[in-house]
């Protein structure tokens, strides 16, 4: 048996649910999951996942594909994406000095709650050798100088080539248009902040100056816009004003490591889908 | 244009998405909500709660109902039920003297944030006569004592006869196993405790004294097993060693308002089955 | 006995809690609870919150301000402020039409749960009237317009005057800076957004079409920079994208009641010392 | 210049305060922290915990215990402890297979979030050795069977003589009263249950057949009584009825992490004082 995940966007109309429950069941699947949501009672948009399994023998995913395309999603105008859930999806990490999110990433994965393959860490400094090879994950440094940005990026485009999605657990370069252009929705951050307060550089520094009441934390899709890509999960922590900035950053670490988690787990089970640069979390 | 909702509940299948999804699409209507589970991934037991619009013209709710009969729910031996949003459900409430609970539902419903008609409060008390009167709703009082329980129950039977929920907006007297198999998954009670945690009596006083640093509220249908039928929705909130009893109220109460109305709100909307005595919520 | 707080901020320096707990000990006072902070372990400000029981007769209130004037805050440069409970605090509320938060103040001072006098509420519409009065509250209606600003707030003035504090339960009238000025940190105001995110307009549609996973509201002590004054509380709710903006509202309430009255009880007990546009809560 | 924190215990009665903070005035040392809890605000018990720094040329710890026992803690019938904060406390770790608990605590220790040294691990299993030994930590294993359990328990207390505190991080042996009593309030759980609901074997199997909302994890020092010691931390996490046990199970590891670090770090900062079986968190 296969499992496989169907994700669906197109303009609401009715009889979508019919077309492709009975689409699947003709094709001997089962369904295990679905979720689906429109952005208006009439006339708005219409995103539905729909999760499946279905014997290998029975159809082939080429098969399913192409008899998809022609039938369903021609008639509905659909855009949409076929995932087989036993192609485990590979993951590559970006990270700096901080090791949090990226060890935190790494033990789930390593225990095996996180259905990926992590195939390589790039870094921009040393320090996390030892600590991601000691989880028997590649690692390699890619300097990163103001001279050099355009040749340090093609170098970590070739070591990330092959991967579904690159993450960036607390990567200090800002990536540029040409290289986020490469991975369209394909790149989570985790900012230290709850978006859209603070952006920019040093948010707890800010959130202390402020002197707000909750730190947060958020991951999202990284587009050209800094810090304006498609939110994909929010997580906050109260915090008093004894807290100084390193306290903040102590706590903010734990929101980062369980929202950027949260964040890659949805995705590598294509939960989200991404439409008017908000996301469609089906959690 | 008709909103309706069909709760159902069978041996999980394959083809049941696609057998309701077809039904409904053949009799015209347009599903605006679907959400499912299945205890197992094989062989377990299916739950769905489908909400779809339908022109009124095109069919009635008896003809959909024996259409469903006859054809979908006898294959799959559901055990289903179809509401009709316009046909507003009606409410019962019962009350001693504490008014926080009763008090919060009058008032989202007076906003129009409470799906219903609340038809009647009755008390065992006449302490709350003039607030709940305010909102224009009736309120009787009936005495409950030793001698009286089997009269006075019917006397609120009386009263109460026609509604489609109770709600015990923490009530102190305990309701007899003949009264509640009248009412069958159609008693909701806010138990002042994270339960299991603290059944029985004056809850605040039981977790003062075992020190807990989180107090709650649980919300549950009532069944002859007293503080152990179905839950469906609980909430805590963090205290320290600085409450004293009264403060551990104070607070639960907030606690005992929000869950309360969160578990209404659910069972109006038709968000909730039962199964082995626990709840499926689809919120 | 009489109960009564001292609030103290000064440069920090050795023996000062030994100066203000020998001073309270030799007039005859028993510190009931007592919290104190310092910015920085040296060199830093200090804040002090002491609460004290003593006899009325061994010493009145003027006696113990003259005397604590002349000996402790003169010796460490203090500025400080001394109430006693049994002087009730005079609260005055401006409202606009939203009354989801002023109905929870009513509520919980009808009930005992806001230690202060509600004293007037006055609105720039009708529509509350019926609703404060039901509480014993005189309701005073008055218009604002773009002409009349200045005589609206001088009305506003001698309405509010001699209170002690003023609470903005959703007032959407900006007042001037010059009337903030007669209100210095004795304004508190709730915003519905979890500042600094969205400040401005329509906080909730600002939520909506940025996509965040949490909402929040954030009450305030009002200065004259919009929406920038001292934080008091805030809260937040995770919100999913199946909320409208008009469901991101209906919760959003729910949150600015809870922040709103916290905040608000958080004054009237003395709790809140404002030190460069932040606050310390001693909560 | 040394940091100290005295915790006392004693009978409420005015001027302790005062005697307090003048006897550390008059020992030179400058109070950076001040907490104090009565039970009652007239003839309950009162609790106090005061951080200080004072140059170590002055007065060495001999001299002011000496001075402190023979002066105001005579006079109040005070119990009491001073800890130098320079006196790192040790800390053995007990642990079974699951590696959660565990590995949080290294982590934070090796990232130096914990103040204390990890002196030894000791498992009735062989499976953590490396993970154990790869932070130079020191791991031994302890079986332990019907036949044994005293002398397990007699060579677990030659390993782990000299340390301060004992934590269980899901250790799945019951130690026996007679061990637990060399440890007085100086052994902590982590229980996998909000406590005191589910008590006993397999929370999350009993949190999953009850149909809670919320599921949660208990921090509690330990004592001969199962389960039923002061608890020092919870904390909750929300659940629906999609949660299989494992789900559960893989989302309450995450709570026991998160509670049990909280709970050592701040017995290690001596905020926990333990009164009639419960605790003042000094947080």
């Amino acid at each position: 048996m296969t499992t496989a995940r169907l994700l669906i966007t197109c303009a609401d109309r009715s009889g979508i649910v019919q077309a492709v429950s009975s689409f699947l069941y003709h094709h001997g699947a089962n369904i295990t999951a679905l979720d689906q949501y429109a952005t208006a009672t009439e006339g708005g948009t219409y995103f539905m996942r729909v999760e499946f399994v279905l014997p290998a023998l029975i159809s082939g995913r080429q098969v399913i594909e192409q008899a998809f395309a022609a039938s369903v999603a021609a008639h509905y105008h659909m855009s949409w994406h076929l995932s087989i859930v036993e192609d485990t999806k590979k993951v590559g990490i970006l990270v700096s000095k901080y090791d949090h999110a990226l060890l935190e990433l790494l033990w789930r994965w390593s225990r095996g709650l996180l259905p990926c393959v992590i195939t390589h860490v790039v870094s921009n400094h040393e320090d996390l050798r030892s600590a991601v090879e000691s989880f028997g994950v590649p690692f390699s440094v890619v300097k990163v100088t103001k001279d050099n940005k355009h040749e340090a990026e093609a170098q970590i485009a070739r070591i990330m080539a092959g991967n579904d999605v690159l993450v960036l657990a607390r990567y200090m370069q800002i990536l540029s248009a040409d290289f986020v252009k490469q991975w369209p929705m394909k790149i989570i951050n985790i900012h230290h902040s709850f978006l859209p307060a603070f952006v920019g550089a040093d948010p707890y520094r800010q959130a202390y100056d402020k002197g707000v009441k909750l730190i947060g934390a958020t991951a999202h899709y990284v587009t050209a816009d800094l810090d304006q890509g498609p939110i994909i999960e929010q997580n906050v922590e109260r915090v008093s004003h004894r807290y100084s900035v390193s306290d903040l950053r102590e706590l903010g670490e734990d929101v980062e490591r369980n929202v950027l988690t949260r964040a890659v787990r949805w995705h590598l089970e294509d939960r989200v889908i991404v439409h008017n640069n908000k996301t469609i979390v089906f959690d």
